[in-house]
């Protein structure tokens, strides 16, 4: 699972690398051999060394610029509507953006006040993204070097999670009715001080949050819906199940780590061989997405970019339950950037993503 | 270390002493004002001290005896298909019975091959067997002491959370789809050891389990499926949902705690206005049912026999969510075991479970 | 949901309700038969319901009052400093004053600015405080009621922990050297958001902390000097290792409980035998102090106003190791100030504080 | 922190695969650019696939091999007095031997039987073996290869910590008294089921274990005193804490990490400065011990090869505080391996040990 590319350097800026998903995103590109780290920016960190926010990084030496750094690829790691905000300018320098925030994840512009709560200041940028799921968009993502801007709106870690779970079900149409029960560790919450995110608060509980509400339902919905259309044997109406996603978060007493559990009433009967091809199709060739014979725990994944996916009908009731795995801040995150990154610059894909998981 | 109350006193007898249960069974009766502890039984424990199990009950000066207790009441805390072999000795002496064990739990003898792959040994006794579960059942566990042997099968820990969160909608005949998703701390799986239980595989990580086959599907179906039929809106046939239930529980790492996400698509539009009514009415007067406005978590009712119930339509979507909360080994197991047995010999029914959550 | 034994009732009112410690003290307050809860106070929280801060006592329907409460006995539970302020206030009506917090702690006056960086704004108040751990001051305690002003300073967790563990080392004069090496589950730090107090922080993680100044250390320092002093064998020269204590605290990835290593260098050679008899004499009639044989975990305390104390001479090298586990919210805060209150107004100490620990 | 090395392969075999050391040695090899994976044994479990052990491992398909490989290097990761036993066999056919476990870390054969309960089957190479801790050892190590045979006894996880903690004050002779108090994760314990070791015993709680007889003292011990012979300034004498070790390990509730607190009692008056003279002298080139100015927590080198240590003067009392954090698995175990792989090998020691840790 190794790869070394000798040859090209691309320079890479990131804004915000202070949270969790930037941290990680730093770690992963210090030891990219095609990556050099040509700046980081927050404001109001000038020239606060990287460890004050990432002590395990304190042995990279990094120190938080100035100003938002030159490069050929700029990282985005922040609440939502601060990169649509900084994207003209980022993008007017030449640099490639990839936005691990929400600002370029959804096609409509509608959809960010809807979701959001915001509306989104640069439509015509948001026209010219792509959704960075390499598994989906890979070719829509290599061809956005070619464009006049080159935006990558990265998937949420939900959305990851779920999407790679779903998508051969929806490219067959086989979604009839969906719930989308989700289970993810803590850090997806991020870093801020909250009363309701304390250790004490957290260990030892269970609780679902965001009751009908949650803003990656938007992405779900966009991407599962669009598979849905672009099936050979399907279009949208033949899931009915991702119109509206009955999806629903829970926050449980763990670091890292999304557990997606995906309840189907398919279109038609199936059998369990039909699933075995559709998925096994669907993800032979990718690095990153495994379908495997036994459920899945996210500890099979933690600390690494792979998604592992499992699919079954129950022979009881003909319902069909999906379930997939990630790391949150991987796959989820830092990683999936590190992916996309590969691909819009023409690198193997898994080039700085080769390592497995780390158990237990 | 025990107050007392006025009044009768029971004697009561625990077979089965040893697990997480067994334990706190011990520990709510050595609290209980009305119960004297006439003895304790485990094969090839004899005159092992309780402390040797359980090191946090040592001031207790328990011991296990040689001999099956003769007591008014006796409790079974075993593994399926024991306590139905020991019944008939038991209630023979006059005994009543309570297991916490699934061995009089379900109705149809078929339902034991089916589920737990055991013929029941004794099925006219569990045609005698009342399901424990005071909030739909209380009458009939009252009246058990007045038929021919009294044999109370207390409710698994995933249906008493389930049917408590589903007990007003089956009723009304609302439930046309139904996906049960539920998350438990790790007790519920015992005490004996276990690869996949030890800390290092549980903790930091969520996965699903008993995938189609777990077997307290089998009295979820039985008490749902009963509800539509008592209720004065609905017939079972109102309830398809219930007819077989899309169930799936996970382990996350905690130790005790089960929350149970209902997904329901309802048999017709429902306001939220009747939903409230629907519940309020059914929970009023339960002193252990509490049906709340927030969302609740399960450390809201950790070390107590109380459980949560939420309930919302979906404005979007029009599906119905209910989430309903207990600890595992109080509500689940062993609170409910000296509920049931409160009603039976009609005490107080909170009596020796008065305290409230311990937190954080 | 409170049972009464017959008997006085005692009027409560709490200062500070909210934290961790408070609602600890809530919780067993309602559960308590002689005790009415006479109000609850929180600055800027008038009307607010306690289930605001305490969800998980929303059953109990009580609301923080606008004013401090009118009672025979005043709990504060505060940051330090601020009790100190309100406690001629509080006495002034007659109250007596329980502080769970630091305030009337230290009997010398210069230990608040040396250890806590403020001056005591009542040191004649000071001085008529009582130290309150039963197991060492039982009759002051008592006696504290015929004084001008009952003012009880309630121990800190850590030292509760230790000088349990420690005393009977001390009264003998045994202590040449002493390293105390503690563990502490995160709500020790409260409740306030703090971003090192996340849980995906704190969670996989240990760490020692207040390196050298925690202030606990002072009240460790004060009460082991005390007890040697007292010792029928011992003056304070013949324990020079509780002169300056070499105390060092560690945060570990759990919500309860404290353990705490005391490892000594005996000013000479000892034996088990010695110890043992030490411990059990200064043990066998303390209701709430175990002198157990095998090496204790906190969970065998979760939940309970118990202490467990073990001790040992080690044969290779003759040194002698003691450790001690607490709750810290129940021995170490909350239930210690419920079993001051019992001592204090005549009840019988363990007077609801009956309940075994909870466990697993 | 990244390097290539071009050019050499070495062939590496490993005998006990399935463990949670084994686990990570495998995961680190499989990315270690100069090694190829001759072969996995493990008794009995020939033909199984490594994901029936290490399910994150499916991907690298390797499978266990009914015979002991035949390699440049073999390690093994056994209980102890299985390595000692295999050894003859191993270094006959020239494969360097690096033991994992403990059977080559004593240099007195008495001290087996002491410490271990077994007579050292081949005291004639343990004579010939190299304590593996590079940052003691390095030269020794290296020189192996020009030996009759090449056998590394690789240091336990808690020698690690304590010893590279302790080495400055060591060498210095500043030991007068020392206690060792030191925390751990639950994977230190291994694998094979024990009740004791499930989640719901270990998760919130913590307990000391193997109290005054924990094996890893006698490496403790007969390293600490070298350290004092080879000192310019001290003789074995000038550190009579480490002539016997007062060693207290802890297990608390986290998966992976240890951290140890050293309180030394010094020899003689010693300042800040000369600490940090000490300690900046001893790590300044050691790519794997960073000497940090403030209090190291676990999280800070999870995942990594990566060892924090930290000393302090209390100025109130005059003691030395040092402390010291691993990840248990790799610089206590499989990173330590390859690490030493790599220097007797002649490779850049980081070699394939480049990542920094993972947080949160």
């Amino acid at each position: 699972m190794r790869s070394r590319s000798g040859g090209r350097t691309i320079t890479v800026g990131i804004i915000g690398a202070t949270g969790y998903a930037g941290g990680e995103l730093v770690r992963l590109l210090l030891n990219h051999p095609n990556v050099k780290l040509a700046g980081l920016y927050g404001r109001n960190r000038d020239h606060q060394p990287i460890a004050a926010s990432h002590p395990h990084l304190s042995g990279s030496g990094l120190v938080i610029d100035q100003a938002i750094p030159e490069a050929d690829a700029v990282f985005t790691a922040l609440p939502h509507g601060i990169a649509a905000g900084m994207a003209a300018d980022i993008v007017a320098r030449g640099s490639a953006l990839f936005d691990i925030g929400p600002d370029f994840r959804l096609h409509d512009p509608a959809d960010y006040p809807r979701w959001y709560k915001f509306e989104h200041p640069s439509p015509e940028l948001l026209a010219q993204a792509v959704y960075g799921l390499p598994e989906l968009h890979r070719d829509q993502m290599r061809a956005a070097v070619d464009g006049p801007n080159t935006i990558i709106g990265l998937p949420g870690c939900y959305p990851t999670a779920t999407i790679l779970t779903l998508a051969p079900l929806a490219r067959a149409g086989l979604i009839a009715d969906l719930v989308v029960d989700a289970k993810s560790g803590a850090s997806g919450a991020g870093r801020e001080p909250r009363a309701d995110l304390l250790f004490s608060e957290v260990n030892e509980s269970v609780k679902a949050y965001a009751m009908f509400s949650h803003r990656h339902t938007a992405e779900m919905e966009q991407e599962l819906q669009q598979q849905g259309e672009r099936g050979p044997l399907a279009s949208r109406e033949a899931n009915p199940g991702v119109a509206m996603v009955d999806f629903l978060p829970h926050l449980i007493p763990m670091t890292r780590g999304i557990l997606t559990s995906c309840h189907v009433r398919p279109t038609r009967p199936v059998t369990q061989d039909e699933l075995d091809t559709l998925y096994a199709e669907a993800y032979r060739d990718e690095p990153f997405v495994q379908f495997v014979a036994d459920p899945p725990s996210t500890k099979q994944v933690l600390g690494s970019n792979m998604c592992r996916v499992w699919c079954r009908v129950d022979p009881r009731t003909g319902r069909v339950l999906a379930i997939g795995v990630i790391d949150n801040l991987i796959k989820g995150a830092a990683g999936q950037a590190v992916q996309a990154l590969n691909v819009v610059f023409g690198l193997p894909e898994t080039t700085g993503l080769e390592g497995y998981p780390i158990a237990p």
